[in-house]
This record gives structure tokens, C-alpha cells and sequence, in this order.
């Protein structure tokens, strides 16, 4: 039998799977009205918010609820190797499907405590992810037995309690009769703050019946309504400061424009007033990066000096969805005065020093835009620089932090999703110019290092979906090391990302901080070329692997179009030397490192504790 | 130059450093007396305590102190691939270093919450680890600026509210003054509770000069006094019931008797007074199981029948460091009526069912043993059935399990370290009787798959100070694929466990729970034999790897004295049927799947929904 048929004989399997369980719900029913099982109530929800793929590890206890996954025609279950990598996944898969949401199942206690890194990353960086967990039957939540993945001391919310630290909202499931109002209330919570939730599912609670009615009323997940008064009051507010300004304003675009939708928005508003627009780091690609207006990348005194003077100097800035870390403002190196800015919010906006709290910008966003077009043909005279990155001429042939990241925005193509480790990666890529609906993907605030790896297959598998052709990861070899085994998921799940490792020998962002010779920051070398073959892949067949040693080497795979077809799984290997970075990732360092004060202050000056 | 030249010029090096630092601590200070840094004061209280090796990871928040660490000749920093890893490295070194402690270093956010997991696992089992967690400075913690690794809304306390719900103590040291007295009450904490304890140690901090004479007065670690009257009552009590008992006595020795530091005074106890002692699973190798009185492992209704009778039948059970877990008790099937048991435990005891609070075991015992010893010759009367566990002969020549364990018995040599992932092999493996000195490593309570592999490690570096010569694992493919990165570290660090890995396609202890031709527990297949070599090691140099196909070519290799020497890192990878189980772990999840109500009750019979 070919695999194409047992493919379609075993679809038809869960489709019939599928369909006698919803009728199994419905059989002996007291209640009248069509019944569900809890456990497919809550898959129907993530299936209508469009979640296509659920991240995660079996265990004992959500084994019963992903049979339910499993059987489901429009989701997939994407067993990962481990649950921080799954909860990586999430994460990245809903960071590219912008509208909907991240979904990670684990089991009790070992497995999402596993998952707990990647649910605060999702908290920190304002991605919408639920996280479900599979836990012991009401009965047992009850009598509290000493089970295998408790504490051993009673306590049966210990866990629930660290979630508490790094989700938006939290529901324990304990009954039939509110299982249905708590899933909706934590989905609605998760996508209008665009934050991580968490579920507790107990093993027995996933088979109650209850009736299917409320899946007709979809989850609402839009914004709140803005006070119509307070909202006119605040744009003629704004309206009065972008006159005084003489037009002289620009527009920075952050992390939460994207994270809380309003991509479009900004799209338009750029487009009708033509003011200039830029972006912080963690709002790359917020605005399309080839359009004619926009100027680049703006990191407080880190920025390229054009860029900063042009910011700095503006009459009036309006920043939306500003997320004001240390690396993405340059170590809080902003020189833009409150009196001289407007802050846009989810859901609150600040005007110089006065805030309007429950303004959110989604909806105050367009009519801005119709208020602000009058202003366009002054706007239009203000000058933007060019936002490009042209590669230098270096006398050598090493693969060079300078060289490398200009040559490979040649090798960008439009609609790529480009995933960028925290270290050398995240600060090279910054400068470089992206291509018309590329994607950017980095965790610029929570910087966990290993995080590319689960987030580039789960960005990836979102990119399928809505049709993105390429997925490119950059990422140093101390940082892959983390998380590798998620290259295997990666290769199951079909998914054919190009992965850049910078073999750099070691954790070469630390060195720049502190120890630059120091053991503990140097790490194993690997056989990078093998790891795909040993995991899973059969190299030449479904996956390629390369090592480059030098420019020339380089230039000539990207140049090669089979290589830049991307219709493999391809690992390429640079050796780089340790001791090399980018420019704005050295300035940052030396600013952190100062804060930190990780050596003594003695009197001859301070150095490297010795 | 040499490599052991560059390696004694290292050391040299390092001792140089660490003599400068030492003088730069006491330079320009302001109190009299010898200072030290808070940084160098922790290092030394953790040599002091036989620590050995630090694990962990470095992040930019813990890199200073790091400093001290690499610099010290008595400890050596070591690298993990990531930190969960790391954690569970520690908690195996815990293990194995009975009187001693585990160390993880992480840092602030991403580092400590991907180890978290970790540290509930030695929170659950009674296992004394550390986890130091490098973060911002002091001055950061006040004015709580948007960090990398924040949450970024300014809450600078919420890992440390998730840690305390899976550690006994906690300090955030933040000033100098209290600085050692803090490291010193969570040290003792973690030592005499025997579970985990959190410290944040701040960046500047680490680098602030304090008096050294703390360091004069030793960590007091032994248990508080006993109350003499309570004492004295409760040994009268149980002697009494001996008596009554018409000296029908076996003891029980549990988990807690080797964590909480007694299987000394259990040895003297059982060889002087001649009673039968039997152990639970957790409880393996608290007794040496080449003693000729040691009757094998209890387990509920899931033991041996002969055990199960001469257990449940004996007129008193002296129960030591019990932890009466599902997994330990064969699912809560113990037939001991407290009428007829005395327990034992580190702070209080139990004879029949009056509760002796403050009352501890390990000053307890020495004077029982004294008491008992009386009853030796009656004692000796009492038949304990052979522990032994021959090879069946099978007509066949697949690896089955049932042949797999009694087989490995004969390859088991003294003071072997056996760590026994949880699944097929920590069920497997309990039956076999271990020789004189091995030592059992397994995680039966807490149960997180993939923790075998960080703490091999960590147990065969323990074993390295112990002079145990070989560490052996037995893990499934789907546990390996969680944690297999550590692999790496193993072949760094120069250990040189051998590895068997039973390659039975995936999560074979699920399948036994629920869904066993289900999709969700089918894993990727590696190329097992490469993994050493990709991973940093040199095939046929530092690491040599294997496929046994059959019981022929498995038992051939077992014979090998090469092999059996562990001179090198070895794997072992062993195909196996994905539907074959021990019998004790069928018959666990049979309990345990029932308890679990995974699906629908229909009235026509529970089965698996579909």
C-alpha cells in the first residue's frame, strides 16, 4: 500500500474516531441539547480561534485528553522532545500566527514545571500562549494520595501557584458545570492581553459531558470599547501637539504593535499621514521594512548616528507599543523627552505626561489615521535616511560579525520568517534590511538562550499555514546546544527551515560581558554536519548539512539557488571567531557590564576579579 | 608543551588567582580581621561541606561569582549543556555523595526556571541541593528597571515566590551584613532536611568584603537532639511490642533512610539483632543486597509472592524512612495495619498509632539497635526467602524484558553506581539483586523522564570522589531524547558510564497506561550509535558505541572484559519490543490507568474512547 493511501485510510480512521465520540458525548445523556466531552469542548474552541497544531509531551495524566487531539480532522498534535521546547514552539508558532494562539499540553509537576521557562518568556514578550495540564482526577485533587509527580507532602497546588508568577489568568477545572465558562474566560483573557494562561485538566473532568451550545457564541477576543469622550479628548489632544510640532513628528513603532495586532493599523497610518516611521528592536518588522518612509532601527545611544540624530531631534514622537527594555532602548539610553511624546498602549495611551487608561490603541489607531492626513503633505518633507546595510570590503576571507549579516540580507527574500538567537544573532541581524512581509522573530526582552530552536519549528509550522515559503534561523552553538534535540521534531513534523549555526566556540555575548578568557564560557565543539543525520535524518535524502569556513564558501551556497530553494531541512556550519561581535551587541555589553558590577571597585580601577 | 604541563600551569594559575583574591578581599578594608568576599565565603562553605563539582550554567548575572568558582583548586565549575540538566546533575551528585550536597548555579529568570523542575524532583525525593541563582544588583532590585529576564512589569520577587513552593528554605541575600549568616541557615537547612534550598545572590554583592571568622565554626548539619524522656518512652514501647511480637519482626527500609543519612546505623541494626529487613523500591541498596538476611523488594500487592507473605505476615514491621508513595507501594496495596507497624522517620516516629513528634531517627537507632540486640538468637529463626533472580531460558532470541534484568544481574559487579530511568527500566531492574557496594539511583516518586541523564553525570562524578569505578544507565530512547545533550558534558567532564538504551520506539510506559497503537507515543528513531560522536566524543578514541540486536550478541558484549571495564564512555543500544514491559510495571499501570478514569464510563464498558 502506498504512503499516500495509508496517510488517507489513517485521516479517515480519526475523522470516524472523531465523529463517534461526538456521538458517544450525546449517547445517555440526562441533559438535553447535543452533548461534548469537556476535553473536545475545549479542542472545538482552539480549532475556531484557528490553532492548527498543539505543542507538547504526553504523560499519564493528558494521555485520555489527547486522544482527543489526536482524532481532531484540523488540529495536530506535534509531540515535542521536551516541554520547554514545546512551550518554545508555542510561543514562536503564535508569534508568526499573529491573530491566534500558542498551545502547549503537559503532564502534572514534571512536565510543566519543565514548560515554565517558555510560559514566562511568552509573559515577558506579550505572547498570547495557553498552557494545558494534564492533572489528576477531581477525586484525587481531593484526597490528596501521595502520586508520583507530587511534591509527596499534600499539596496539590504548588504548581498552580508558580504558574500564578508568569500567566495573565488561571483556572483549575473542578467542575462540569463551569469547565466550559472557565476554557472560554482563559482564552479570552490569553488573546485581549495577548499573555500566556494556564489549565489545569483533570484526567476524569476531560470525559464529563456538557452540552455543546455555547461553541455558537465564538470567544470574543476583541479590545474593549474606548470612552468616547475620553478618546475624542485624547486625539485632539494629539491632533493639537502634532500641530505644534510643525509636522515635524515620527513614528516608532514596538513589540506590543505586533503582539496586540495592530500591524495593519500602523500600515495605514504611516501610509495616509507619510510621517517617517522607525522601529526599536523588538518592533522589527512591525512596519514593512521596505517601505520608502521607513528609516531603520532606533536603540537609543546604540543606534547608527543618522538614525538617532533624526529621532532625537524630532518635534514629536509618537511610539507605539512601546516596550522599554534595557537592550531594546540601547541600556535605557533614549534621549526623548516625555513632554515631546506620545506613547500608544494596548491598553492605555499617554499624551507628554497625561494618561488615559482603558484608551487602547486598536481602536483609537484608525481614526488617528483620519485625523492625522490632513497633515501629509507636510510630513512628506521631512527626510527619512536610507535604511540599508551595504556588506563591506574586509581584506580577509574570514566570516566576519561586519560581513556576514549585510551579506546575508542580500540573501533575504520577501515573506522569509527570520529567527534570531539572543547573543551575537539578535544584535547582528538588527541592522540589517528585511524584505516586504519578511517576519522577524526574537526574544529581545527575555533573552533565554536555547529559545530559537523550539520557536523556529513552531514559527515555521505558522508559516505553512499562511503560506510563508522560507523560515531561517541564526544561532550560536553555545545556544543550540540547549535545546537541540528539537531539530528531530523539526524533521518529523516536515517542516524544511535553513539553520545558521555560528560556530564561535562558545558563549561569545558572555565573554563580551565578562570572562572573555575565561573556561567556563567556552562550551564542547561538536560535529555540527552530523547532527541532523543522527537525529532523525537521512543526510542527502530529507535534510543537508554544510560547514563554511570562510566568505568565499559562504557567498557561494547562498548564491547556490537549490540551497536558497529551501526544499530541505539545511544546517549550515561558519566558523567564526570567539572573540567577535557586532558593534551594537559590544556597546551593550559594556554599558550591562557596568551595572552589574560583578568585580570589585578597588582602588588601582576596575578590572577582571582575579 | 605537554598537555599536562598546560594543564599544571593552569592549576597554577588558578591557585595564584585565587591567593590574589583572597589578599585583595582583605586590601583597603575598613574592619579589622581577615575579610573575603560573599562570594569566595559561599565557595568556601560549600568545600568545607565535600562539595566537589559546581553544575550549571552561565548567564550574565552569575558570571562574577563564576569567577570564584574557576579560580578555587577544591572545586570545579561544571559546564551543563542547559539547565534542567544541570539540576538534575546536581540532584544525582546529591544522591551518591550521601553526607555532601548538590550545587546549581543558574541565572536570574530564564536559568533558574528552566531548572525548576529539577528542583522539585529533589524536593519531592529528599535530596539536598542548592540552587544558587546570580541576580541584578542590589541597586537593580530597588529601582527594578526593565531587565532582560524580567517579567517586565517590575516584579522582581516572582521567581523566587515559584521557588519557595518547591524548596524548605530561601534567602535573597541583600546585605552584607546578614550575607553569611543567610548562606549559612539555608546550608544547614538544605543539609538537615535533606531537600533543596534557594539563594539569590545579587551581582555587586557577591563582590562585597565581609569577615572570613564565620568560616572558623564548621555547618553544624546533624540532626537536632532528641527530647531523653521521649526517647527512652518510645524505645520502651518498642521493645515491648518486639516481645509481644514473639520476635516475628522484619524490617523495612525506605528512601528516606539512605537520603537522611542511616544506612550505617541500619547495618549495625540488622546484623546485631538478625531480623529479616526487606527494602522498598526506594529504598534499594539502603541495605546492602548481598546481605544474607535481606529477603529482596517489597511493593505492595505488585511484589514477588514470597516477599509479599513473609511481610505482610510477620507480627511487626519496623518501617525506616518510609515514602509511601503510588509507584513505592505498588499503588497504595500495602497489607501492614498500623497496629502492627513502628515507622522511623528523620524528625519523628510512629510505634503503632502514637506519634512521637521530634523525635529522629538517625540518633534513635544506634540506641534500638542496643535494645534489640537481645533478640538475635530468637530472631535468627525466622527464614528470609533467597533473593535471587535467574536467567529464564527463552526459546527465542528478541531482548524481552523478562530476560533483559536477571540477565544484567550477572553483568553488575560491587559498587557498581545503577541508575534506572523511570519506565521499563526502573521497574525492570528491581528485581535483580545488586552486588555488595552498588548503589541504586532512581527517581520513583517524582518520576521525570530524561533525569537519569543529567544525573548520571553527576552521580558518576560523585563516584569519581567515592572511588566507585563504574556508573551504569539504563534508559528508554523516549526518555534519552528529553535531556540527550548531556551526553556532551559526560564525555568533558571524563566520566565514562556505560549507557544502555533500549530502543523500543517510544514511550513504552505510556503505552501500558493508555493509547498503546496511539500516534502521541511513537517517537523519532535516532541513530543511536552516532550520537557520541556527533555530540563531541571521537568513535573508537573517548567513546565507543554499540547496536545488540539479540540476547546472542547482547550477552557476548556483556562478557567482554574490554567492554565490562567502562574505560572509556560507552553506549549501548538494545532493540527491544515496543510492547514488552516488565510484569511489575504492567501490573502498576493496570492500578494506575483505573485510578486515572482517562475515558468515558459507557454503559457498554470502559474502553478507550475513540
Amino acid at each position: 500500500m502506498s504512503t499516500a493511501a495509508v496517510a488517507q485510510l489513517q485521516a479517515e480512521v480519526n475523522r470516524l474516531r472523531h465523529e463517534l465520540s461526538t456521538v458517544k458525548a450525546h449517547e445517555q445523556s440526562p441533559e438535553s441539547g447535543e452533548q461534548i466531552f469537556v476535553g473536545q469542548y475545549l479542542v472545538e474552541r482552539l480549532v475556531q480561534l484557528g490553532v492548527t497544531k498543539m505543542f507538547g509531551v504526553p504523560g499519564d495524566f493528558n494521555l485520555g485528553f489527547l486522544d482527543f487531539v489526536e482524532d481532531h480532522p484540523k488540529i495536530d498534535w506535534v509531540g515535542n522532545c521536551n516541554e520547554l521546547n514545546a512551550a518554545y514552539a508555542a510561543d514562536g508558532y503564535a508569534r508568526v500566527k499573529e491573530t491566534s494562539l500558542g498551545v502547549v499540553l503537559t503532564t502534572f509537576g514534571v512536565g510543566e514545571l519543565s514548560a515554565i521557562n517558555g510560559i514566562a518568556g511568552a509573559f515577558s514578550e506579550h505572547v498570547p500562549v495557553l498552557h494545558i495540564v494534564g492533572v489528576p482526577s477531581t477525586s484525587q485533587q481531593k484526597n490528596k494520595p501521595m502520586l508520583h509527580h507530587t511534591l509527596g507532602d499534600g499539596r496539590f497546588d504548588a504548581y498552580y501557584r508558580a504558574a500564578e508568577q508568569v500567566t495573565i489568568s488561571a483556572a483549575s477545572l473542578e467542575s462540569k458545570d463551569t469547565a466550559a465558562a472557565q476554557i472560554d474566560r482563559i482564552l479570552t483573557d490569553c488573546l485581549v492581553m495577548a499573555r500566556p494562561v494556564y489549565l489545569m485538566l483533570p484526567t476524569d473532568l476531560a470525559y464529563e459531558r456538557i452540552p455543546s451550545y455555547r461553541l455558537k457564541t465564538p470567544i470574543n477576543s476583541n479590545p474593549p470599547d474606548n470612552d468616547p469622550d475620553v478618546e475624542q479628548f485624547a486625539l485632539d489632544e494629539i491632533v493639537k501637539l502634532v500641530q505644534e510640532a510643525d509636522e515635524d513628528v515620527i513614528i516608532l513603532a514596538d513589540a506590543c504593535a505586533i503582539r496586540h495586532g495592530v500591524k495593519q493599523e500602523i500600515a495605514e497610518l504611516v501610509k495616509r499621514t507619510g510621517f517617517p516611521v522607525y522601529a526599536a528592536p523588538m518592533g522589527k518588522t512591525a512596519v514593512d521594512e521596505s517601505y520608502e518612509r521607513y528609516g531603520g532601527i532606533y536603540v537609543g545611544s546604540i543606534s547608527h548616528p543618522d538614525i538617532k540624530e533624526k529621532v532625537e531631534s524630532a518635534k514629536l514622537i509618537l511610539s507605539i507599543g512601546a516596550l522599554k527594555s534595557d537592550f531594546n532602548t540601547g541600556n535605557f539610553t533614549y534621549h526623548i523627552p516625555a513632554s515631546r511624546t506620545i506613547e500608544l498602549h494596548s491598553d492605555h495611551i499617554r499624551v507628554q505626561f497625561a494618561m488615559f487608561p482603558g484608551i487602547g490603541m486598536k481602536r483609537l489607531l484608525p481614526k488617528l489615521t483620519t485625523r492625522l492626513q490632513p497633515f501629509h503633505e507636510g510630513a512628506k518633507q521631512i527626510s527619512v535616511p536610507p535604511f540599508v546595510f551595504p556588506v563591506p570590503q574586509e581584506d580577509n576571507d574570514i566570516i566576519s560579525q561586519s560581513w556576514l549579516w549585510p551579506r546575508m540580507g542580500q540573501f533575504f527574500r520577501p515573506k522569509d520568517i527570520i529567527v534570531a538567537e539572543t547573543g551575537t544573532s539578535s544584535f547582528g541581524v538588527l541592522e540589517v534590511p528585511f524584505p516586504r512581509g519578511a517576519v522577524f522573530v526574537s526574544q529581545i526582552l527575555w533573552g533565554s538562550i536555547g529559545w530559537t530552536v523550539g520557536s523556529t519549528l513552531g514559527a515555521a509550522l505558522a508559516g505553512v499555514d499562511l503560506g510563508y515559503k522560507r523560515t531561517i534561523l541564526f544561532i550560536g552553538d553555545g545556544s543550540l546546544q540547549l535545546t537541540v534535540q528539537e531539530l528531530s521534531v523539526m524533521m518529523r513534523s516536515g517542516v524544511k527551515p535553513i539553520i545558521f549555526v555560528l560556530n564561535n566556540k562558545g558563549y561569545t555575548i558572555e565573554r563580551y560581558l565578562h570572562g572573555m578568557e575565561r573556561k567556563y564560557n567556552d562550551i564542547s565543539n561538536w560535529k555540527w554536519t552530523q547532527l541532523l543525520d543522527t537525529l532523525g535524518g537521512q543526510e542527502g535524502k530529507n535534510c543537508l548539512s554544510y560547514l563554511v569556513r570562510n566568505k568565499s564558501e559562504l557567498s557561494t551556497l547562498l548564491d547556490d539557488p537549490t540551497f536558497a530553494a529551501a526544499d530541505k531541512i539545511q544546517l549550515v556550519e561558519m566558523l567564526m571567531d570567539p572573540r567577535d561581535a557586532p558593534n551594537a551587541l559590544k556597546r551593550q555589553a559594556e554599558l550591562s557590564g557596568k551595572t552589574n558590577r560583578y568585580v570589585a571597585e578597588l582602588p588601582s580601577g576596575v578590572g577582571e576579579a582575579v
